[in-house]
């Protein structure tokens, strides 16, 4: 059924350098940078050193000369810690950009190789890892991007594996269990976890804290699941075999050592974390037979591994001829999802969206209002896909006729990820580093709690993943403290290179959702509404208002302005109730809709100054939560009408008597603060 | 072994009202609760009617007229959304706070019956669930402190089971993974799990999201598993019985039909998270043989459910004689455990560890203070009990000759938690809700994301549990951004009732243990170095001075203080510097340590003024985060020298110069501002 024929195995299996010697070129990077850098983990790499030989000589399709090649197989170390594994891997296969200067700076500052693999640092590196069990989740959604591909454009453009190396640590994270029953649910038999079983972690033996039959479990969730001598190489490449073959996702368990080669400290701890040390290096040298001074690979294995880098130029070159030969508009479809250029046209569909919004006005929740753009989005960004953890009705995350995507059918564009949030979010990940479909899902704000590791991961990579958080603050009622958002508002807003949007009305959300698409450097989180909400912007713009974060929705009139109320989301229509009051009351009162912190704080002063007003203007914020994150909008001197605690169970608008957050609160709090 | 016996079954199975007439009592209080309220999840109580039943008129050892009888079994409702079930069953039961009243006000402001159990509203909710998979964890807690308690006391005085009733939802959660595989690997056999295996979660039939095979999954973590017909009591009580025999934790997967009875909704998602309507409960009525008005219990069927609530009060009864017939040492001790007072003379001993500290003055990582602190405190509060998710050696949690505990000697102090950060927060939770023990357990600060969610249960359920979160900054240096907690401060600050402490030295580090110890209503973060730090605090004093949360260190000097240096942690030595330059230069400057805002921010305005100076004062903080939080310290008005965004890999001394976090440029800002 593939188009793509299995790549050419390089030398290793000729006999010309054997698979041990090239592993042991691994080893000796690994143990060497360690020490050079007096920091690192050198024993994950030797340990599995053997495997990833086989997977990179024999399996792995790559092209080294051509990183970015959107067909090749995705590699996943998702037990981060090994880094120098996957930096010994891209400089002996020949990724031009990790050349031995840089295994040599091991992390130092600056230096590609860092500490933990860093996305963008260096071609070859799929995805940041480190905080465990995360790349598992990412190559989940890898895997199910590739499928939901296929299904769009065929074989001959889509038709790769994604493997990942996953360690005991990952396995006992709680995200595996998401990802793992997420992936067999879908079955994504070209998903192949090469578990790192080597019975140690930071602590000591395993079985200091675990005694989880991992293959009963992986079988449990529906996997194909091997167990081999992570040191044999025919092993190990007959079970990667065997998994190809295999409709399931597969889990080979390697059984290695860690540390393999250390005569005293393989097997132990002790080599899991620290620099082995000169004396344990020479005689780990010594074992192995590799006499070779540090960083010094001879020629022999070097190109050999050379060769293994060079295995994919021709699969890589039939492919790009096929993709030549596709019709013009399938290539340059494909071409544009790869480039993560949204389609023409799109953002004038939301213009006309808009201007019917405002038009019609409707009384509606934003998360509802957030559905209808999806209807309107859906159309005209092809590559949007989205989902839910479970709350598909009340996060109104499925739009207009969005397919079901299914383990028999992938062609659709809706997933439902199940109670597995933190899963769902390191998919999401996932699925945009692979690149061709733009990624959104929703749950509670409350759980951005469940899957914050990811939202973290999604800021630090830079990727464009939205999340669409519903029922934002004790205006979903009933519910009560454990699921109303109170901190996270002001907790995701101290994540760097976060954008938070809390749009306060069907317009807003329109533009809302425009600035996340469109942001295609880092995440967005819409904070949105269970209640109903007015349509505050009745006059129709083209421009979208949202983008400079805030701005002047209701002037002051009468007078020079004496008060700014500055608010969000479904307090917006309490600041314009409040102005009112005020109004009537001769104080000349402006309101300032401010969807975004991030963006406001990113204007020039004179903006913000036009639109909070001069210092002798009595502001006052109001926002359903607690009011850390104002303070850096507003400085010291301002009033604040919030939460300053946990919320309660109740009708929503009896929660907001109940917390003092209403029309005359905000009125109060200006008339105070006149004095 | 067991010196308790079984207590007797309640009338139920005398045959004078049926099980499944009992059951309807709480189907018929549920399905009105949820119509009075026009909100709530009638499906799941109405599913679980039956188990529930057998559990409480069986098995479940209590007596509703002495709630907080320690050695009562305990029944956590993992599935908090059903929390009409748990409502009715304490009504009907007879626990005294629980009225018909109370159901009637379900869901409404300032009920007891909130949309989801909360700790402390009412006698009988053992902790607060909702966010999904928590309560099974707290269980795993309970069952664990259970068994600590017991090798500590003995069977006379602590010898009970923990219950949990656990949905689709908290199955799929990926903290249900740590939690099931911490319970199989300890082997704790007094946790029983009936698991609501209904087959429907909010978006509809359960294998839309999920295949897992939960049977082999359990088995797989070394579980005791059977399968039962929900609806049917006599095999419902043979597998509990079954279950106690194990001595591994049980699960029972209880097949159900939600909302079982409503003729047209039963089986759906339709009746999981909305009332049923009138009509619907009409026919449910009819369906179920109930005839009853809403809220109308019939006598007999009371008596019987009240019946079940006295089983246990002979029992109760047989245990306060063994408890006054212990040695009055242990006697003291048990109850003094159970108070949750802290031993006598534990603060001396602290008070008397700092003087040798601030004589040797040593220079150490917060983290080993943080070690050496437990030393001490180990011998003086054997109630402390600790452990760390794989980290031991980094988070230095574990301290002197603290044993580990086993699932064959659970004697000891100290718990391997494994890499399950989520899991080991919902444990201690559970380990703090069942009284006697006061948990603390370690993980990178950073990873607190990885448990975020238990530790805002924690701050909610106002539960004594100490989180010692060592790695607090870009000081760990190497491992990098996925390592180097930059919003973490401010984002825990966020979460009402959660304190979190930065000391700068082993005497800070020795105060800040003694305040999270002593905080006995909410949760405590210890943020701790992994760098080196010298003791600045040489001077000895009785006095705990970072109980005010911040206090002047280092007063200004020749002349009326001009600038004020506000610092916590491994910035305060820094600060300490950069007052000397200062000082050189003839600019008085003061050195503030604040440990922590929260208690700071609690002191007079007076205090406060005394020791941030007035507002002629400059202000510059020094923090290696993102400086959210101190706005609200120090107002709109202050220098601030710390991270902007995300930090790096290299060694710890090069990263500070890198953010520029120095001597030199904290005594630039003071001048800038100087002007």
């Amino acid at each position: 059924m593939s188009k793509s024929e299995p790549l050419p195995s390089s030398s290793s299996d000729t006999g010309a350098v054997p698979s041990r010697t090239m592993a042991n070129a691994i080893r000796a990077l690994a143990m060497d940078a360690v020490e050079a850098a007096k920091s690192g983990h050198p024993g994950m790499p030797m340990g599995m050193a053997d495997v990833a030989t086989v997977l990179f000589t024999k399996h792995l399709k790559f092209d080294a000369a051509a990183p970015d090649w959107p067909d090749r197989d995705r590699f996943v170390l998702s037990a981060g810690h090994g880094s120098m594994l996957l930096y010994a891997l891209l400089h002996l296969t020949g990724y031009e950009d990790m050349t031995l200067e840089d295994l040599k700076n091991f992390r130092q500052l600056g230096a590609k190789t860092a500490g933990h693999p860093e996305y963008g640092h260096a071609k070859g590196i799929e995805t940041t890892t480190g905080p465990l069990g995360q790349g598992l989740g990412n190559a989940v959604g890898m895997a199910l991007a590739e499928r939901m591909l296929n299904a769009r454009f065929g074989d001959d453009l889509v038709d790769h594996h994604t493997y990942v190396i996953a360690g005991d640590g990952c396995l006992m994270e709680g995200i595996s269990h998401e990802a793992i029953s997420l992936a067999g649910h879908l079955g994504l038999g070209r998903l192949i976890v090469l578990f790192d079983d080597n019975g140690i972690s930071i602590d000591g033996p395993t079985d200091l804290a675990v005694s989880d039959d991992q293959a009963a479990r992986f079988k449990a969730s529906g996997w194909h699941v091997q167990k081999v001598d992570g040191h044999d190489p025919e092993a190990v490449d007959k079970a990667i075999r065997a998994a190809k073959r295999s409709d399931k996702p597969s889990l080979i368990a390697c059984k290695t050592v860690i540390g393999f080669g250390a005569p005293t400290k393989a097997g132990t701890a002790g080599s899991h974390g620290a620099a082995l040390g000169a004396e344990e290096i020479a005689a780990t040298r010594e074992a192995l037979g590799w006499p070779h001074h540090p960083f010094e690979i001879p020629g022999d294995v070097l190109e050999a591994w050379r060769a293994a880098g060079r295995r994919g130029a021709k699969a890589n070159a039939q492919w790009a001829k096929r993709l030549a030969g596709q019709p013009s508009e399938r290539r340059a479809a494909f071409e544009r999802g790869q480039q993560g250029d949204l389609p023409e046209g799109w953002d004038a569909a939301l213009v006309a969206y808009k201007k019917k919004l405002s038009e019609e006005a409707p009384k509606v929740a934003t998360r509802v209002a957030s559905q209808n753009t999806l209807k309107v989005l859906g159309d005209a960004v092809p590559e949007l896909v989205g989902g839910s953890a479970d709350l598909t009705g009340s996060n109104n995350t499925k739009a207009g006729d969005m397919a079901v995507v299914t383990r028999d059918d992938y062609s659709g564009r809706y997933i439902h990820y199940g109670v597995r949030e933190h899963g769902m979010a390191a998919a999401m990940n996932g699925i945009a580093l692979h690149g061709g479909l733009i990624p959104y899902g929703g749950t509670f704000l409350v759980f951005t709690d469940y899957c914050r590791p990811s939202i973290r991961l999604s800021a630090l990579m830079g990727q464009r993943v939205v999340y669409v958080m519903t029922h934002d603050s004790i205006g979903l009622g009933e519910d009560g403290p454990t699921h109303q958002p109170v901190e996270h508002l002001s907790a995701l807003r101290a994540i760097p290179n976060v954008a938070v949007f809390r749009p306060c009305d069907a317009v807003e959300t329109a533009e809302c959702w425009g600035l996340a698409l469109a942001r295609a450097d880092g995440p967005s989180i819409l904070a949105l509404t269970r209640q109903g909400l007015p349509t505050l912007r009745t006059i129709a713009q083209d421009e979208n208002l949202s983008a400079r974060g805030g701005y002047i929705m209701l002037d002051a009139e009468g007078g020079a302005r004496r008060a700014t109320l500055v608010a969000t989301g479904s307090e917006v229509e309490i600041a314009c109730a409040a102005r009112e009051t005020l109004q009537a009351a001769g104080i000349p009162t402006a309101v300032v809709s401010m969807p975004s912190q991030e963006l406001f704080r990113a204007q020039s002063v004179s903006y913000r100054e036009s639109v909070l007003g001069d210092a002798d203007t009595v502001k006052v914020a109001v926002e359903a939560a607690t009011g850390e994150s104002w303070y850096a909008v507003l400085g010291g001197d301002f009033g604040f009408v919030g939460m300053t605690g946990f919320g309660a169970s109740g009708p929503y608008k009896e929660l907001y008597e109940h917390f003092g957050i209403t029309a005359e609160a905000v009125a109060d709090a200006v008339r105070q603060r006149l004095g």
